[in-house]
């Protein structure tokens, strides 16, 4: 059966293109940007005062000292946003703000905590060399600078610089807009009481939250019957999206209704059913150029696929360069008695043992019929297809959920 | 000089009020539980086929054998949301769905790929035991148990389990609504031309995102003149938002304005000045129930000051058990020469070194009103005031970025 890192290698290939986007700043936090940007001009755009002072020529305060202090004539007020033009006369000063323009002739600042101010004027004590507490022009960023690389990832302190500099528009790899459809005539909206034998459609807003958590767009298309034509039409209307997800509908029995919907439009089939327990029949298509991913109906099933097959395409099409779930080497707290055909991802909770290395508890169920046990879950111990029973304290290979609050230990003697 | 963690002592003592929200489902993603939350039904509702195949009465298949299997006229076919009121009648078999309802009567399922479908009936080679491939009522959820405690942050796999039960609403800690105001005669628009002497207004977008990113509702009130009166005004129409967040004005100079307008409107002063180098002068207070906190206009400086002070506020008001970032331990790849009297928070790149241990690169511009530097920054190096010069290699305390990609390691032989 196709591994999952054949599985992820294949969808990966066929991935629609990465979308670039020019998006506005404010939209542009946490995404990666496209393109590398330059500056457009120079930061600070004028030599700028560091400090609340007075400006000064320094040549002027050169013979100043405790005892013989200079006294400079109070030439004028220079707050931040209100420049003077002229050129400070020799031998006279201005006060300056914080931020304020040091006007031409002015080559220093001093801070008015170290001056005297007098009816003759601003007492200087020692000699202010030449910039202090200026900023030049371009000392932050200079005109044409490289500020940003493609394949960085955008940041607060980002978003305050690129607006310093009038950068207002940004080009990044767009959110992925991903199509969700349910699948099932045991299906009711999570709003309706369930009848006999029917369930809430729990996978819709369940899928939509791994969507946007891992920082794609969900578009929830509604259920659909199992019913060929029903699917085949709701995956015929979804052309806005990047990426098509179904849930349900692709086990083995007389309803694969997702799999003869892909056929019945032509669909290549990419894979069906992957080495993942819980969520083996998870299939895979290409439909007029768009991915389609059809995940088990069951809730705990449909997460497991997502993590390991879905979020690394995500990865892909937003431009990151981890893809997927990180991953690390775990110790089982548990033995691990059944031995399985397929690879099982056990849900388990990572936690950093005494001595830093990760334990992995697997006590929870882990009946792909439960859900609820993976609210105590942040991980997944990964169990090899035909590895026998495995005894407590073995090491596994674990993947870890974003939230999974666990420092990963590297291996010793690397250096 | 207050210290950071006196000033944010003081910022949780007074902070307002957690405001607990019900919030649609969809919208709950990364809150925090406000209220337990126990389970009003049973999850599945019904006796559920975990497989596709066979419904049947265990006994019936008690004797069959590879030699001698049983065979079970069939009765129906069973598919999911369909289910048959009417019980099995002993001897006979339906096909049944993965999700189907077992009927009345039938206690076990076989898969399909283990039996033969004959004109006869179904042929059945083994015994299957009672519940085999059958989830009991409540088998994932037991209507009255405890779903999630409060305080548990809601991930994608507690969406799909809540809707699974129908609760559409969830009471959270509300996202904390933060008032945004610049202050400066110096600052135009982002999308202005700065004419002489002016900058960009970048602290508005710069802080925004940091509340954004945060998990916080920024609010833009817009820039403010350097006239305590404008101040006052915008301040004072700001009733909507829980926290208020102004930059600059809160200097030494003749244009400290924000604290000038918080005291006219008679707000109490929490604090002025904090031992943070860059950002020193930032200011609290407490205005007709709200806080509003102060920040430096140097946007590097405004930037340290929110992630050492408002970050801590906003965390506590979302119910997070850690406020602030990251702290650990790093050692500095280069030597701090200056001593300063009041503590110096480092731009700084943390990275893990061939140890393990997080390494700290200073290397970039660390002036206040250098911006760009901080783009190289994922982290904090923290000088302790009065700390005489550090040689390379000195280790120091570190707060961790969220973006920073680190692991922490844990001191060794705590065990």
């Amino acid at each position: 059966m196709l591994r999952v890192e054949e599985a992820c290698e294949l969808l990966i290939h066929r991935a629609p293109p990465r979308r670039v986007e020019r998006v506005p700043l404010e939209d542009a936090l946490g995404l990666i940007l496209a393109e590398d940007l330059r500056a457009p001009e120079s930061l600070p755009p004028f030599p700028r005062s560091g400090m609340d002072g007075y400006a000064v020529r320094s040549e002027d305060t050169r013979l100043a000292t405790r005892e013989n202090p200079v006294v400079l004539p109070l030439a004028g007020v220079i707050p931040a946003g209100h420049p003077q033009e002229a050129e400070l006369a020799p031998g006279t000063t201005v006060a300056i703000m914080t931020g304020g323009a040091v006007p031409p002739g002015a080559d220093a600042v001093i801070r008015l905590e170290e001056v005297r101010v007098t009816p003759e004027g601003v007492r200087i004590f020692r000699h202010v060399p030449p910039m202090e507490n200026v900023a030049p022009i371009g000392e932050d960023v200079k005109e044409g600078e490289l500020l940003l690389e493609a394949g960085h990832q955008i940041r607060p302190q980002e978003i305050n610089l690129l607006a310093a500099l009038g950068i207002l528009e940004v080009p990044v790899f767009a959110r992925p807009r991903v199509g969700i459809l349910s699948t099932g005539d045991e299906l009711v909206a999570p709003h309706e009481a369930p009848g006999p034998g029917q369930i809430r459609n729990s996978n819709s807003p369940g899928v939509a939250a791994l969507v946007r958590a891992a920082g794609g767009i969900p578009i929830l298309l509604g259920v659909a019957r199992d019913v060929t034509e029903v699917i085949a039409g709701t995956l015929r209307e979804s052309s806005g999206c990047d990426l098509l997800l179904t849930t349900g509908g692709v086990s083995v029995g007389r309803f694969d209704v997702v799999r003869e919907a892909l056929a019945v439009m032509g669909a290549e089939q990419l894979f069906w059913r992957v080495s993942i327990k819980p969520g083996t029949p998870v299939c895979a298509a290409v439909l007029d150029g768009r991915l389609v991913i059809g995940l088990s109906g069951n809730p705990a099933a449909a997460i497991t696929d997502f993590d390991l097959l879905v979020r690394p395409v995500l990865d892909h099409l937003l431009g990151r360069r981890r893809l997927g779930l990180r991953a690390a080497e775990g110790v089982l707290d548990q033995p691990v008695l059944k031995k399985a055909g397929i690879t099982r991802y056990l849900r388990a909770r990572a936690y950093n043992g005494p001595d830093g290395e990760i334990r992995l508890d697997t006590s929870m169920a882990q009946r792909a019929g439960v859900l609820s046990s993976m609210r105590f879950a942040n991980a997944y111990a990964v169990i090899p297809a035909h590895a026998g029973p495995m005894p407590e304290g073995t090491r596994v290979r674990v993947l870890l959920q974003d939230d999974a609050d666990v420092f990963v230990p590297q291996p010793r003697g690397d250096a």
